[in-house]
C-alpha cells in the first residue's frame, strides 16, 4: 500500500512530450517540544511546529515560453504538525500566477508578502518563527499602531491578498526589489481587505545585503490616518560570521512602534550558532493613551546541527522582557502575564525540508 | 531548499515495479485584475481568481487492470488565488473513485457534475466563470425556481454529492452520455444532500456536438414539487468559427426561468475572440408574485492572447442587464444594485495550467 | 490541459543530483453504496466513503543521512469522498517527522495514533471502518468511561496531538512497539489538549502477532480519574485462515466499557472472506447510574475481490445489537433509534489505491 510516486512506463517512454511540464512539490516538516515561563505564571511544555522554520507544503513550478519569457505559479500552504491543522487560509501563505520575462522582470498576481516584511525578515537569523523570533514583537497588542489599524483582525504586517506586483528581475548587478498594489475591493479589514501600496529596493553581493522598504495600507479602521510600515536593513558576511541590523517602524495617526534588531550568525561546518536582541518601542498616543512608556525586549540564543543540506536538530532560547503597560508573551506559556512581566522559553525539534 | 520533485535513484531502478503506478498532479492558476460598475452605485477594483479557467489543484490517476478494466480515482480542489482560500468544500469540485471497461463503460461513486450542468457549460466560450461566464445567471436571485428549491444552500446546478453514476465508454461512434443518482440521505437541503436522478446523451463528431440532458431533484424544500433541470445545446466548427447555442430551463412548482445562450469562438494562430450572448427569463409564479416581467441579458466579448498551450494572457468585458425586479450583477462590484439595473464589468489576467 | 506529472528534461538529466530526494504520494480512494436500516425506523440509503479502507492522501518521504540514519516526514489527510470535504483536521490522521537510526529506532514527533489504537485495530479485519467496523462500539453513547472523560470532544481513542513518541527499530527479532508522551498545553478537553501517555509492545513472526498496549489520558474533564485505555491482542495465521482475537478497556473512574474482538479472515486466489464478533459490555457507574446492563454486540460479514493489488470491490454486512440503554447504530440510518433496538447494514463499493 506503500508506494513511491513513479511514472509509469508509458509516461516515461513519453517523457518529451512533457519536457516543459513540471510540478514541484517541496515542504518542511519542522516540530519542537518547548517550555515557557511567565513571571508569576509558572510554566507549560508544549509541542510546537515550524520553530525553525514554519511547516508546509509547496506545489510550484514554472514554464519556459521561449525568448526569455517564462510563466509560473506558487501554492503554499502552511500546516500545524502538531496537531495537524492548517494555518490560516490554507494557501495564505502564498498563491500567486507570474508572467516574467529575464530582462524585464516579472507581473505577479495573488496573495504574497508585503515588501517591508521580505525587508525585514531575510535580516532575523530565527526565520521571524520560534521562541526567538522576531514576530514576537509584532502583534496587535499591546495597543499601538498595528491594533488601531487593524484591530484583531488579518493585518498587513506580513502578507497582503489581491496583490498586484512587479518585481525585478536578477542579473541587475545584484539590485532587487519591486512594488505591490493590492485592492481594497470594497471590503472591510474584518474580511483581510486592505487598499496596500508597497516598494522595495535592495542590494546583494560580496557578503552584503542592504534593503529599504515601504508599505502604507488603508482600511475601513483607518480613517484617522493611513497605516505606515517601514523597514531598512543590512547585513554583511564576514569569514566565520555573519552581522545583520534591521529597523522597522510601524505608524498610524498618533501613535508609532519601532522594532530594532541586532543578530549574528556562526556557521562552523555542521553546526550554526546564532543570536538576536530585538526590542520594541512604543511612542505617541492611541486617544488619550500615552504609549512612551511601554516597550518590549528580546533576546535570544541558537543552536542548529545540520544533519544534512535538509534536515537538522536545534534548540532555541530567549528571554522576553516587557516595561510599561505591555504585556507580551513568548508563545506557549500560561495565560495572565501581567503588564511589565517577562517570559522565557527554550525548544529543541527537528525539521526536515523535503 | 527549492528542488523538483525527483524519483530517487532506487526508485528509478525499481520502476518496472510500479508500471502500472501513476498519480498525476495538474491544475490551473489564473487571476486577473477586475472592475465592476453598477448603475448608479460606482465602480470597484478588486484582484479575482479563475476568470478565465477556475484556478484548481487536480489529483488523479488510472490503473490498467488489464483486459479492458480500469480502476481510477479523481480528487480536484479549487482555489482562491486573490486570497489564497480554498473554495467550498475543499475537493467538492470532484471526488471519485471509479471502475471502467472499455467497450462497457464506467461505474463512478462520489461526487461530480450533474448531466444539465455538463449539458449546457460546454456550450459557453467563457467556461461558465468570470465577468462574462453564464454563471452570472444561474443563482438563487431573484426569486424563481432554484430559490424555491434550494434557498441560499448548495443546490444541484452544477454539481451533486453522494452520486452513483454509470458513464457511456467512448468509441461509440461519437454517442456520449451517461445517468447519474445520487442519495438524499434523509438528510436536508441546508446539508446539500438532495435525491437527484438525470441523465445526457450527445454526439460529437465532424465538427459539430449536440447534447441533451436532465436532472431532477427532491429534498426537503420540494414538498410542492421536484426541481427539474434541462439543458440542450449544440456547436459546429466552420473553418474559422464554432458557434454554439445553448438552452437550459429550471422549473420548480408553478416557476420557471429559461436561460439561452448564442456565442462564437474564433481561433486566429495565437488569438481567441470569443463572444457571448445569454438571457434568463422567469415565467410563472412564486407564492402570489409573478415573474414574468423578470429578465437578465448579458453580453460578452473575450480576447485570449495563448502564450503556449499552458500559459494565456487575457481580456474580457461583460455588460448584464436587469428586467423587472431582479437585481442581478456581475460579482466584484458594489453592492445595492436596484432592481432593473445596469452592471458593467472588465478583466484582464493570466491563465496558467500546469 | 490534462497532462501526467512528470519530469522536465532537465529533471531527468540532474537525477543523480537529486538521489536523496523524495516525495512519495498516495493514497486511498474508497466509496461505497450503504443501506441501514433501525429497528422500527425504516432505512436510508446512502453513498459513503472509505468503507472498505479510509478514503485519503499521503505525503510523506525519508532522506538517507548515512550511518544507518534517516529523516522522515509523514502528513496524511483524510477525505470524504462522497461529498468532497476534508474529514477531521485536515492532516489530522497523521502529521509527523522523524528523526531514525536502523539499530537505535525512531524519534517522531507530531500528530499520531496512539498505542492501544494500533494494538487494536490490526486485529480487526475490518480495519475499524465501514458497516462492520469495530469502530461502531467505540463512541461517547452511551454514557460510560469515554464519554466521561472527553464529553463530546475529540478524544485520544486513536490520535493523539502534541506527541512526543520513541518506536523501537526493526530488526529486533521480530519485537516491536514504542512509547508516547503528549502534552496537554495547559488547554482544555474542548480544544483536543490531552496530557497522554501509552506504550505498545507487540512481536510478529512466524504467522503470528501478538500484542500488548496501554495508554492513559488526563485533562480538565478527568478530575475524578485519569482515563484509561488497555489493548490485548493476537492473531495466528493457518494455511488457509487468519484467527484473530483483542480485548481492549476503557476506564474512567468508576466506570468501564471493555470491548472483545473475535475475528477471522480467509484469503482465496483474489477473493477474501472475513468476518468478526465485537462486544461491547459496560460496567460500574456514572455518578448514580450504573452500567451492568448496558452492552452492544456486533456481527459482520465481508466479501472483498481483489481485482489488483491496488483495487477492489468489495461488500459487508453487520448488525448490531443493542442491551440495556444503549442506543448505538451502524452509521447512515434513520435518527431516532430506541434503547435495545437492532441496526443492520449492508454496503457494496469500490476501493482503490494509489
Amino acid at each position: 500500500m506503500i508506494r513511491t510516486l513513479a511514472l509509469g512506463a508509458a509516461a516515461l517512454a513519453a517523457a518529451p512530450a512533457f519536457a516543459q511540464s513540471s510540478v514541484s512539490i517541496t515542504g518542511i516538516a519542522d516540530a519542537a517540544a518547548r517550555q515557557v515561563s511567565n513571571t508569576g505564571l509558572g510554566s507549560i511544555k508544549s509541542l510546537v511546529s515550524g520553530s525553525n522554520s514554519t511547516s508546509r507544503l509547496v506545489f510550484r513550478g514554472t514554464e519556459d515560453l521561449g525568448g526569455g519569457l517564462t510563466a509560473s505559479f506558487h501554492l503554499e500552504h502552511g500546516i500545524a504538525l502538531d496537531t495537524g491543522l492548517p494555518t490560516g487560509g490554507f494557501w495564505d501563505r502564498r498563491s500567486t500566477v507570474s508572467v516574467a520575462h529575464r530582462n524585464a522582470g516579472e507581473l505577479r498576481l495573488g496573495r504574497d508578502f508585503v515588501p517591508s516584511y521580505t525587508g525585514w525578515s531575510r535580516f532575523d537569523p530565527f526565520s521571524y518563527v520560534g521562541v526567538a523570533g522576531s514576530n514576537n514583537l509584532v502583534s496587535a497588542t499591546p495597543n499601538g499602531p498595528i491594533r488601531s489599524a487593524f484591530g484583531s483582525n488579518p493585518n498587513t504586517t506580513v502578507r497582503a491578498s489581491n496583490a498586484v506586483q512587479y518585481l525585478l528581475p536578477s542579473g541587475l548587478a545584484g539590485v532587487e526589489g519591486g512594488v505591490l498594489v493590492a485592492a481594497s475591493e470594497g471590503g472591510t479589514a474584518a474580511n483581510g481587505q486592505h487598499k496596500t501600496i508597497g516598494a522595495r529596493i535592495g542590494w546583494a553581493g560580496a557578503g552584503a545585503v542592504v534593503s529599504l522598504a515601504t508599505t502604507t495600507t488603508e482600511n475601513n479602521l483607518t480613517s484617522t490616518g493611513k497605516f505606515k510600515d517601514t523597514a531598512v536593513g543590512a547585513s554583511y558576511a564576514f569569514e566565520f560570521l555573519r552581522l545583520s541590523a534591521a529597523w522597522r517602524r510601524f505608524e498610524q495617526a498618533g501613535s508609532e512602534q519601532t522594532n530594532t534588531l541586532l543578530a549574528f550568525s556562526v556557521p562552523l561546518g555542521v553546526h550554526e550558532i546564532k543570536g538576536s536582541f530585538v526590542r520594541a518601542a512604543f511612542g505617541g498616543s492611541v486617544g488619550a493613551t500615552a504609549l512612551d512608556a511601554n516597550g518590549v525586549d528580546q533576546v535570544g540564543l541558537g543552536y542548529v546541527y545540520n544533519l544534512s543540506k535538509r534536515s537538522a536538530l536545534y534548540a532555541s532560547y530567549a528571554r522576553l522582557a516587557n516595561d510599561g503597560a505591555v504585556a507580551s508573551t513568548i508563545p506557549g506559556g500560561p495565560a495572565g502575564m501581567a503588564a511589565g512581566g517577562t517570559s522565557t522559553g527554550f525548544e529543541a525539534g527537528i525539521r526536515h525540508s523535503f
